[in-house]
Parts: structure tokens; sequence; C-alpha cells
């Protein structure tokens, strides 16, 4: 018997990680109210987050929460993406020893920077796989603590630390659009706006190509789906065999669901860009680039949107932005 | 005899302005002090403020303070960059009748782009001189409340503003890295952080290609210098001959100036994209520019650098940093 998270976890996370957090902005776009109809449209700017996306909440408030023993073992997880990042760099701040096992795959330069925050690096196997065995291993025979990408009660409180910030500065808020991939960011962030004010409305926003949520939902049990190559890259995976609060969680708070797409999401990206001089992941553009598109209805509301994350390979994040250019100028 | 603001001021300036602007991050930057030796960098993002860019405290501090009469009067500038939004945004906002006056040449998105933010525009002439006198005679025969870009007591409080936001977070800050040109952020920022802190280390950015603040202090008078072009636009322009308040100012608060040259910006852009996934314009670029090319000596200490705005052409910026990472690729 597994028991969610509530609200009162969600302060006590806060309490907890906010030495190691910013209070990202909320920024006004009237672009995108004035696109969508809305009354008004907020950004909440996790790319501008430490480590460069949300995902350090809820690493902090699972990392935060260890006890003494726990902490002389130290965390161990595999993830090469931005939740790597967020424990590499929470175990480097609190002085927490911390180990990312990696594939032999993974580019020098990102073994450097997760280096550089501050993690041990143990590089083994030749595919992802065989780093999580090596994780595995460690975890099982060095009794390090585990530290997993989302379905975790205190990531998932951590993750919804978000909403509180946005409502503190926005009561008034009635609809909030959050990218959903295993679901930690969505399943903190919808409980804690849905206990504070049951009539919000949550939207979660998908990609077309990976959309191993919504089908797990329609399934009812966890569910695997083909994966396509999507510059949504943070978005992509599933929710796990074994999925335990995310999956309930998000059927329960949940109340709409919309699948983007490749060519949604670069247009999202660009406008980012273009009109408010923000750098976007693909994950991060798709509520952009879902009201852009004008498949959601959200006239006459007040909205807040989130930017997840910015990390981004300049070489790939410049040809995306040269080419949505290139057709604005030239249509 | 003319009376100089002070840190009291600052405060007043504060809370009147704090509704309309945004309390915008401090961002650290590893990167930036393992470059300079520096105990910590910190980057307080004014790119993020409303119009994108830190003009609009001062415009709201000076629009604000104007009584009833002057209210019902309006306010009127003839700028169309950075300070004309700001003048635009903050009436808008507040209800109060503006004017920016333009010549005939202003592109008509730029027209469109104050107009939307809440502003009439007066366009007349062929050139800015004529929009200049067109200005004049609104305010001599009208009795429009002039708003000038910087030598004024009401906008060098509202820009000291953001010294407040920075010594409140970071008390601890050492050295503060300001971007110079009219001096009104500059004014503001030194008055205030001295004012704090005595033994604050303040350094002016100016742009090697227009130096007249730098001049005028040499010569103890404002002095006219040759401009050429330059990618930090907002630096350009000079201090006003019947400069009041900055160059006074500037000389009793600053410590050190530095002239920062069109490659140092160019390179202080990339790394701020490529790096912190900030899009700054060049004129808030100067700081980290400096920083990278070791031209200043921050050894130890805990810096902040202001990245006063994001104001930047699309096209002109991807070339920018499309020229920079072919030089760091292929070097």
């Amino acid at each position: 018997m597994t028991k969610q998270p509530t609200l009162h976890d969600v302060y006590g996370a806060h309490a907890r990680i906010k030495p190691l957090i910013v209070d990202t902005p909320l920024l006004a776009s009237a672009e995108l109210a004035d696109k969508t109809g809305a009354q008004s449209v907020h950004l909440k700017l996790e790319c501008l987050q430490h480590t460069g996306a949300f995902k350090v909440r809820g690493a902090a408030n699972k990392i935060l929460s260890l006890g003494d023993d726990a902490r002389q073992r130290g965390v161990v997880t595999f993830s090469t993406g931005n939740h790597g990042k967020a424990v590499a760099f929470v175990a480097g701040r609190a002085g927490i020893p911390a180990t990312v096992c990696l594939s032999e795959h993974v580019p020098a330069y990102r073994v450097e920077m997760i280096r550089n925050l501050g993690a041990q690096v143990s590089v083994k196997g030749s595919s992802q796989d065989e780093a999580e065995a090596n994780y595995r291993e460690l975890v099982q025979n060095r009794g390090m603590i585990p530290v997993v990408p989302f379905d975790d009660p205190l990531i998932i409180a951590g993750q919804g630390t978000i909403a509180l910030e946005i409502l503190s500065e926005l009561p008034e808020t009635q609809v909030l659009m959050i990218p959903l991939s295993g679901g930690g960011l969505m399943a903190g962030m919808a409980m804690a706006a849905k206990s504070i004010n049951p009539g919000i409305h949550i939207v979660g926003l998908s990609i077309q190509r990976s959309p191993a949520m919504v089908e797990s939902l329609k399934a009812g049990k966890p569910l695997q789906v083909e994966e396509k190559p999507s510059i949504a890259d943070s978005l992509l995976g599933g929710i796990g065999f074994e999925n335990q609060y995310t999956l309930p969680m998000v059927e329960k708070y949940v109340d709409e669901h919309l699948l983007v797409g490749e060519e949604e999401i670069k247009a999202g990206m660009f406008h980012l860009f273009d009109t408010h001089r923000i750098i976007a992941e693909g994950a991060a553009a798709v509520g952009a680039g879902i009201m852009l598109s004008g498949r959601i209805d959200v006239k006459g509301k007040r909205v807040v949107s989130i930017v997840s994350g910015g990390t981004v390979d300049t070489t790939a994040y410049l040809q995306i932005i040269e080419e949505q250019l290139e057709r604005k100028t030239h249509p």
C-alpha cells in the first residue's frame, strides 16, 4: 500500500529546498494572450532554474530528506539528462557523495559536466541498459540510495513546489499547462494546485511521438509505447512497469490531455526565442506550441504555462531557429 | 543648484515601482567565476525585465511620481529604443497618456510595438532631430511632461533599485560591473550601493566606440565624442551638454572604468547564449565580454554583473551567434 504525497508534503519540500533553488520568474506574454484570446498568459521560467531545468527541485527534496546514515552511503542514479545533472548539483551543494552511472557511449563533455557539478561518475558497459545494471548493483551490494527520476513521493512533492510559487504570485490562475512524460512534474503540480483550488483546470501536454502516459491511462496500467526520436527529447521514455505514484495521480488530477506534434514544438521554440528572448528546449516549448496552433481553448482565461527547461545542444537549437526564421521571412 | 538623488529616494522608488516591475533573478555563473578566478559571479538578469530592459524602472519612478495635473497633461519622449518602450509600457499600465515622437524613418514595426504598449505615436519630420523638435514643441506649447532617458533624479533613483535587489539577496557582493553610457543606470546603482556599503568596488563598462562619459570625466565637462556604429547600440550617444546629475555622480561613485571592444562584446553575447541560455543585447554583454578577455582583475572576489537588456534584432543576433560558434568549432 503506497501513500501519495499531499499538499502538506509540498509545503515541507518548499521549506527544505528553498536554499538550493531559484524562485523562477513568471513572465507575462501579451502575445500569447493575444493569439489565444486568453485574459492573460504567464510563462513560468524553469529554464532559469539551477542546472537549467525544474528537475533540481525533486532531486533536492529527495536528497535533503535523507538521514545521516543514508547521506554517508551516498546517492546513485543513471540518468544522462536533466535528472542526472540535478542529482549531481544537489549532492555537490549538500556535500553528499553521489554517483551517476553512465555507459561508455556517453560523450566526454557530458561526463565532464556531471563531474564538475560535484558527482562521481561510474562508466561501465556499452549501453544505457548496462549502465542501469551497474546502478542496480551499486544499490543492492553497496547500499547506495537510488534517486529515481519521477516515481517517488519526495521527487513528486519537490516538483510540486512550482505550483506553490505560481499560486502565491498569481492566485487567480485558472488554467495550468504542464509538459507530461513520466509524470513527476505533473503529479506534483496538479495535486498541489487542485488541493489549493479544486476549480483549476489542468492540461497535460505529451508529445505525439511518445505518449506513454496517455496510452497507459487508456489501458489502465503502465504501457510501453514505440519511441520515435523527438526534438522534445526530455519527454521521451516510459512511465515504468512498476509505476506506483504518477499514473494514479495523473489519472486523478489531470482534466485534459493534448498530444503535441514536432512542428508545433519547433514553432513554440521559435516564438519563445523571437518574441520573449527565452531559450527553451523542445519539452519546454509544448505549451507555446499548442497555444500558437490554436488547438487549445483558453479564451478569457488566466493561463500559466510551464517552460520546464533550457537544455539544448547549441548547434541543433540554432538549426531549428534558423529554419523557422527562414519560414517566417519567406513563407 | 541641483540636488542629487539619495539612497532614501531609491527606497521610495522601489516601493513606488514594485507593482510594475519584475524582481529579476540573480543567476550564478560557475563558468565566469572559473574563468576569472572570482569567488563567485552572479548575473542580474534585467533582460527579463518588462519590455526587455532595465529602463522601465526609471520610467516607472518618474511617471508614477507625477501629480494629478501632470498626469492629465500626459508625458512625452522621443526615444525609439528601450527608453521609449519603457515610457510607453508604464504609461499604458498606469493609464496616463503618453506620446512618443518618432521620425518618418522609424520602421513601421517599431511604431506598432510602441502603440501596442499603450502610447500615442507622433510621426513628424525625416530625422531624429526633427522628431526631437516635435517633442520640444509638445513640451513647450502643450505643457506635456518630458521623460528624459537618464539625466533626471527620479530616473536615476528608479534605476538604482537594481542595487537594492542585489544587496538584499547577496549582501556580501564586493564588485559591481555596470554598463555605462548616459549614466542613469550607473549613477543610481553606484550611489545606492556605495551608500549601503562604501567598500563596494564599482566598475563602469563603456564601449570603445563611443566612450562619451569617460571622455567627459577626463575633460571635467560634458564632451561629445565621434560615434561609430556598435553592436552595443544601446550604449551609443552622448551624455548631454546640459548634464546636471549623471556626470558628477559617476565621477563621485565609480572606482574603475574599462572600455570594451566589439569582439569582446560578441564573445560575451555568445558565452551568455551558449553557457547560460541567456539572450543578451550587445550592451548587456559587456560584463561577460570583459571577464572572458581577462582584462579585469576580480580574483577571489564576489562579483555581480548587470545583464541590462535583451533587445536585439533576431537576424542580426543569429548572425553573431553563428559566427562565434563557427569560430569556436573551427578556430
